[in-house]
């Protein structure tokens, strides 16, 4: 139970810091900044709750571990539980917080940092194009956390790893979709908007539910190719 | 009493040259270049002085240590001291930098890095806002700190982790509060100004004293909640 | 054989989100962001795929590897086909990516993060310069490379170190050439924008492919001078 | 003398690097960009000749350690010769590349990267102002080695900690003095440019040699205080 706990926490970290970064501070952080703000809330939570629940903190990643045999079925979904349940407050708490602020004009003119494409893109990237990306994106980054949690000899900083790979997959896919690559990221802010009266992210969810989990299926049928190597060449 | 030097000297450093870098190179560092100027003060000081007293250098982090009962009563106040100590004299110093500038106009112009909410933020934060979003910034940092020096496997590179995730919490910070989390670096600044005649920042200190000292507290509890994890799961 | 597979896919990535990032994002992203997106695919692919084939994923660094005597010549082209596969198909999928995007203007308008000289680079270097630079900024890559990996100590996080180093060289490299480095990242989208019927970066490819070679020899010959340092000295 | 090779080429790649982005990418990089280019170059270098020399390069941290009784009277000398000699290879190599960029205008355009005060600094310091800062920005940065150098948990990754510490002193240093603390890294560039005919830096260069070595001199007897804490704390 605690380690479902954990999850809530860390991805309430997650989705408060990250899409917060983007919606309050976006214009004066630049895309970089906001990159680093989504890789380094993993380098903070994997090292405040990675004893307790291995700070996956993201959905598709849970399905990755799951879809390797490193979790149970029932921790499989004890675990969505929780995340989803962190980036639901989170996406509210946000809201309050700029709710709170006198010169940003509320939701309405900052967003909460949802994912999204078309017209809610800054490159106006399609929606066979966004859902092709965030399974690009969510492949090589769960590809990457199978990899170095699997390697003994990188395990104690296997978070400093997992949060920049984290920043390098934002870089390239801001401008694109905001990056996703986490279920639960993007269905909290959706959420929340669409109780603003703003449905568009919402009726839109389900791509940045399932390409990532496509794209962390992706990783784990890879890394099985790949898992003779890291039981042996240590 | 060198334990107590050493956090002066730490937290000279991180005054000096995280308020330094917002008032004198903020425009052409932006948020990100700011956030890792606090950040890397951590990351330069675990290793300058770490051994010696562990480097908080922060009052809310030794409050938090001395919460989860790693320090004592008489530590936790020669630490505050030497840490409040550390945090004016570079404030001072600050000063004297800025009216050493020709082209700066002086502190008037540039500030010294205060924290404030209401017109002293960029995005016009209500005191309860302020005070919210500080007990929320510090309780991630803390935790992060808790978890990071009680598990074996990080504490070598615990320097690291505890200033990307200064960093971090100070990305989303900047443009609600400036981020404190650290009375410390607050009160000096406040200070400072005080003395030129400006007593805004020092009025509102309390907030920037306190509402870290909450979120302290709160990770601490939030660490108990876990701690069988880090002392049975290494 | 997954080897070469491996190296495939981490050049795929790469190239992808290297190039990707300076052809979409390039403009909010700066310089900074562009050489992070490059260094940052080293820290990932060399967590996710390091075990299997030591993550080259750049036909100079396995040419480099291979001038000191640590893989075999079969090795050598085996690296270099999966490397360039893996740049060219990169290449594909980002033109792909940019044509799924309306308000981008297609690959006419964002290019493909190809490298060049004269009037295709920014501070219009010449290709005498632009074929200096490149040895150079290969040399102090390579020679990064082999002091990292054979050194004991460093090799658990020999990865990080490199992708901070391949973002060290596109910091000053990247307003010059575009920082190469890279013949397989050259040589994929330059290939691409000539199906596309601009031949200028492919024509001259040459430069960027030569180039590197040249620097990861002459960084092969200076270890050479070290390597003493490297058995006995821990 | 191979390890007055590994200083001379060290910081041959400090300063090419860190002026050249300087120089040639300020505009693009802004502060944070041209302070990751100095730091990081220390993390290439401490991985590619730190088994050789130890990775100095740069004459006061030289000036430390041997105040600190870790080098001989002979080393110093010999350390100082390949320093000086690299940082002044390095500023004529930076002068044939922005010479060979048409777009650039030429060295008189762009300058060198020198350290500089008054009319030389975007801020406008003061020279007592541009001393007392290179003092403390020395101190810590000497510190810093001083100390992580001394501890064995942080000896592997040591190079990391030190590129960070010197990514963070140019942060605030940039726009007062450009950030010297490394004579060699100063006195280059000035004699280039003093060869071009201009003089300024050069018959200032005397500030940004002496004062990082007080800085040296200071972060050697503030870690004599604390050295107890390094032989017995481990």
């Amino acid at each position: 139970m605690k380690k479902y706990v954990a999850e809530a926490i860390g991805t309430f970290t997650l989705t408060l810091f990250g899409c917060g970064s983007a919606a309050i501070a976006g214009a004066t952080l630049g895309t970089l900044g906001i990159a680093f703000a989504f890789g380094l809330s993993i380098v903070a939570m994997a090292f405040a709750i990675g004893n307790v629940s291995g700070c996956h903190i993201n959905p598709a990643v849970t399905f990755g571990l799951y879809a390797d045999k490193r979790i149970s079925l029932k921790d499989l979904f004890g675990y969505w539980i929780g995340q989803f349940a962190g980036g639901i407050v989170a996406a509210f708490v946000l809201m309050l917080i700029i709710n709170s602020c006198d010169a940003l004009g509320g939701v309405t003119a900052t967003g909460l940092g949802t994912n999204g494409f078309g017209e809610a893109s800054t490159t106006g990237i399609s929606m066979v194009g966004a859902f092709a990306v965030e399974v690009i994106l969510t492949a090589v980054f769960v590809l990457t956390i199978l990899g170095v949690t699997a390697s003994e000899k990188a395990s104690n900083f296997a978070g400093i790893v997992i949060g920049l790979t984290l920043t390098f997959v934002h870089i390239m896919g801001i401008p694109l979709t905001g990056t996703s690559v986490n279920p639960a990221r993007s269905f909290g802010p959706a959420l929340a908007m669409a109780v603003q009266g703003n449905t568009l992210a919402l009726e839109r969810a389900w791509v940045f539910i399932f390409a990532p989990l496509v794209g962390a299926g992706i990783a784990a049928a890879i890394f099985a190719l790949f898992k003779g190597y890291y039981s042996t060449q240590e």
